[in-house]
């Protein structure tokens, strides 16, 4: 195979949504549409203006993309004909976890989607990585048609990635879900904290985090820190005493 | 005192640089600078178009605005004659703290400033306390010159607010610069993560943090969760660990 004249997906969640519209934008034909959920699966075909199909046989494109729960990629693997070429889209499941595919492949979008936000996929990275140096090379040409960012990484350095991609996004949502409850409780307005957040990423983004770290915990001011603690009980004291320990650690302050 | 003629400014911090930077964009005058530090004080005089002064006894204008260290405000406050105006800018220390100034105020801007980094302050939220009617009426009209958004709040509010920033700020950074380590253990160039960051604010200030929670821990995903464990030791498991569960009680999943 030299080229992917058409394209499989398996799956009808945000990841396939979003990926399937960057794929027809940048002149991709997606054939067929497989899904659990026959309404949404509907949907998404009429949209790729793709054919709905019941079942992953039926599936008979030049590659099949799995946008499906990481549980689901070993099963469906194994339903479909081992010659045909199938990528999957997760950050945490190894390569092999498509066996017993001979023609195998990963085309991970390091972003989160939401079926109702635009997403500029142009600038989010995707990680490639396949067996065979041919079928590499056409993930890349996929890739490279829909993202101006494309990393060829290993299973092993794409969990690591995975893992750091919790931090940035699951570990910093919540920590904005806490000041909230803070500022809620007191009835306070939390779009006071948004200016500050928003300048946060910037600033961090721009200087680097280990320059960017400013607060009690960086300058070691045991005072406010103490005045903060009486503020605070329960899960809501733990976080804050393991990230300000973490924090003093770093800057060699305990 | 009906209007304010002109501003002293005690301090040659961050704050001292961008408040009488956007207060002097703002038409008002700056009289006299006061700091420690006399050559950075020097420098912000010249900025400011200001007079430089040695002790914080000359400060002599319809406002003192102090721009220092919490633990310098009762010091420096002790040593102003009483019957001045006197404002402090601290997100954390009480009005009191500039007890026995009779007619004290606070202007506190819930940013992070840097020296080298521009701040568009009329984004920037001014919580603004005073312990008179007439001083708080003078405190609007400045912050209004200056912001889009002037809050009142008390000094418990503000105490709060400060608590909160830190979640958003400091906290928030210190998770940028977990994940960027574990990036960089790896050599994985940890700027593939930042248009996730920056994505994750947007989407969490667009539809609040409780509904843009994603991740292992809010699916109850065991499996992701014990392998993102076996990648990590020390402090990060912790770290990992205390918000793990912080999100799964939040979503009722422990």
């Amino acid at each position: 195979m030299t080229a992917l004249r058409s394209i499989s997906i398996a799956g009808t969640g945000n990841v396939a949504f979003h990926l399937g519209k960057a794929l027809v934008a940048a002149g991709w034909k997606i054939g067929k549409v497989y899904g659990r959920n026959r309404s949404k699966g509907l949907i998404l075909a009429r949209t790729f203006n793709a054919t709905y199909v019941d079942t992953i046989r039926e599936l008979d494109d030049d590659l099949i993309l799995l946008c499906v729960k990481d549980d689901a990629i070993p099963l469906l693997a194994s339903e479909i004909d081992p010659g045909k070429f199938v990528a999957h889209t997760s950050g945490s499941m190894a390569l092999s976890s498509l066996d017993p595919i001979r023609n195998k492949g990963v085309l991970y979008p390091l972003q989160t989607f939401t079926i109702d936000r635009d997403t500029a996929f142009s600038k989010v990275p995707v990680l490639i990585e396949s067996n065979s140096e041919e079928h590499l090379k056409l993930l890349a040409v996929l890739a490279g048609s829909i993202s101006e960012k494309v990393v060829s990484a290993t299973s092993e350095d794409r969990k690591t990635v995975h893992l750091s991609a919790v931090y940035v996004n699951n570990f910093v949502n919540h920590l904005a879900l806490k000041a909230k409850e803070l500022m809620d409780k007191k009835g306070l307005d939390w779009e006071l904290l948004q200016p500050l957040l928003s300048e946060t990423i910037l600033k961090l983004e721009d200087i680097g985090p280990l320059q960017a770290q400013t607060g009690p915990a960086r300058r070691n001011d045991q005072k406010t820190i103490t005045s903060h603690l009486d503020q605070i009980s329960g899960r809501h004291k733990e976080i804050y005493e393991v990230l300000t320990r973490s924090i003093q650690e770093t800057y060699g302050q305990s």
